[in-house]
């Protein structure tokens, strides 16, 4: 049953293909201090949100919920979302084009499953050795992020909001120790997306497989490693049970965004005072999901090593070194894919280089001093 | 005049003493999904906002200024929110007790300016190698440290929400090199709070000094360091022109959290979406402010290396143990301080336990990855 649920994911984060539609964009608007349009007062507007995530799935299918609970409560009930996990209306596979039609006003999941409807998508995600979450946050919000996004998703009638984070994933679990680069020639991994192009340039053999699908190659020898999300939900995968070694840090996914998507024209038609409640309720449900993240995934890894005897691993530092080289020249080819991507990955770039300088005096430092090696 | 700008910030920042209330205290009932009082429909809501920040003070009361608005636009003009900076209605010194009365409605400062109405209040701010900016939004959402804070508030008929985080401090500026512990030792140093108390044990000559005088007492020699906040704020101080050593990381103020607080009775009585509009645009500024501090802090830290010449130098290591060392002395006797900072306190140690052991596999793992030392 719980393997089932993560198919829709799997299937989702295996994504690729589909067409750029390079129409015009325009700049969406932040909502003005005005009253609500009259003509709105008294009339409930009834939305659908349509998600790429099984039901119940903890944190992002939940957020998505707990997002449309607040929209509810701050205006009054003027506003009702009614929620619909994957498959329930339409499949995951259809959240950004059901939304970008208007066939669902919202949707949510996470920009990089849409690499195919323009590259640009996955910056706003994640990228191998890219920003962690507070990185991205700030570039959103403060440093040009959320008007790239605008332009991006505007190609599609659509708006993005960040409405959570994973924190930094794991590495995956594995069943051949990695000690140099060299050991994942041949290794035979499921890791979709740019991760796994760099693990193929690594050498490895990169599987696809639905989330259902994982525990059992993994046990049989099918694949030698897997990665999945962190602690939490590797937890409730059971890969403990199939995998010797559970390696840190996830270098692929520093910190994996998920957002709210917007019909555009729909968002632009509704009274002011709702499109800064919806702008509020994705911030506020952004930071609860990334705490919701760290909390439970502090708790889930406790139980791993204390419960279940796992052996948390650190890549070595070259492996990362090489893993950073690749992860650079895969990157910057995507780059290249589409206008967009070329310009998004500039801005990104050049945030990372400044952000990362004064990360790397305060955030980095503070916290050599207030943690202890574990592992 | 810029100088003069801090004077109130500052004296808030020295402010001590006062006598803890040990009232009964109520838990805060979180917003039922439930629509607006009928009775309030159409009535305007009028509130004030006292705040400790001088006027315009970046970040912090701009922040402050910027829910105000938040709230105006989600209730459609149904709440308007006037704020006052130090001194425009109440003294800085005076924002506790103003709100807590009734006299304003609401106000903003950091925490740890009340630890004399109860010390417990500190830990909702910083405590010298404490949580950062994370690990505190992490417990307050996730780890029952916002249920305490009611706790706590509640004594006082008040109810705090974060509503920003500088993210982590600078240790300050220095004339004299911190080679070993031993360089404390006489050191005249201005530093406030649980820091100074550490630097004090360290063999310090602590320094109360008001924001204006700072510059001239460090320019002059009548102190030989000084601890302020960040590169942004201290950019706009001139302090590169009067010290020779920028120190990093704040291990004081690893990530202070600054609050909005209610007045309890004013809160409760507010119709259930207003109450919930008043929950988001606190998240929603708390997240934006850390992400400006962030943003800013990368720019102006880039400003003082390559305009201003500034030597960023890292306390050493074994410094930085011994100071440890210290503060855990201090911060547990401030523990025995008072009922409900006994409480706090072993909730927040336990969960920096638990959460510190992810955050160095995970989050700090990753910044070893993405950032090159700097200095």
């Amino acid at each position: 049953m719980k393997r089932r649920d993560f198919l829709s994911k799997a299937a989702i984060a295996g994504l690729a293909g589909g067409t750029a539609l390079l129409a015009g964009c325009q700049g969406e608007d932040k909502p003005a201090n005005q009253a609500a349009a009259p003509a709105q007062v008294n009339k409930v507007v009834k939305w659908r949100m349509v998600t790429t995530w099984p039901p119940k799935f903890p944190i992002l299918q939940t957020g998505a919920e707990s997002l449309a609970k607040k929209v509810e409560e701050m205006s009054g009930g003027k506003m009702v979302i009614d929620v619909y996990a994957a498959n329930e209306l339409v499949p995951g596979l259809g959240v950004f084009d059901a939304v970008s039609s208007g066939t669902a006003e919202c949707g949510s999941g996470s920009p990089y499953y849409w690499a195919g409807k323009d590259p640009a998508c996955q910056w706003f995600s994640a990228v191998p050795f890219g920003l962690n979450a507070q990185g991205l946050n700030t570039w959103f919000y403060s440093g040009g992020g959320l008007d790239l996004w605008d332009e991006v998703y505007g190609q599609f009638n659509l708006i993005g909001r960040p409405m959570g984070n994973t924190g930094v994933q794991m590495a995956g679990w594995f069943n051949k120790e990695i000690n140099t680069i060299d050991d994942f020639k041949g290794l035979k991994m499921r890791i979709p997306g740019l991760g796994g192009k760099v693990v193929a340039r690594a050498g490895g053999t990169v599987v696809l497989l639905a989330g259902g699908e994982i525990f059992t190659s993994l046990e049989r020898g099918v694949i030698d490693a897997t990665e999945w999300v962190g602690p939490l939900h590797d937890l409730r995968m059971g890969f403990y049970q199939a995998a010797k070694y559970y390696y840190t840090p996830g270098w692929h996914e520093g910190g994996s965004c998920l957002d709210v998507m917007f019909n555009k024209d729909k968002f632009m038609a509704l009274p002011k005072d709702l499109q800064a409640i919806l702008e509020a309720a994705a911030a506020q449900t952004n930071m609860e999901g990334l705490c919701e993240f760290e909390a439970r995934n502090g708790a889930a890894l406790e139980e791993l090593i204390t419960k279940h005897n796992v052996q948390v691993k650190r890549l070595p530092e070259q492996v990362l070194a090489d893993l950073r080289v690749m992860a650079r020249e895969v990157v910057a080819e995507e780059a290249t894919k589409s206008p967009m991507a070329t310009k998004v990955a500039a801005s990104f770039n050049k945030f990372q280089e400044q952000w990362g300088a004064w990360a790397d005096v305060s955030s980095r430092t503070y916290f050599d001093t207030i943690a202890e090696r574990y592992a």
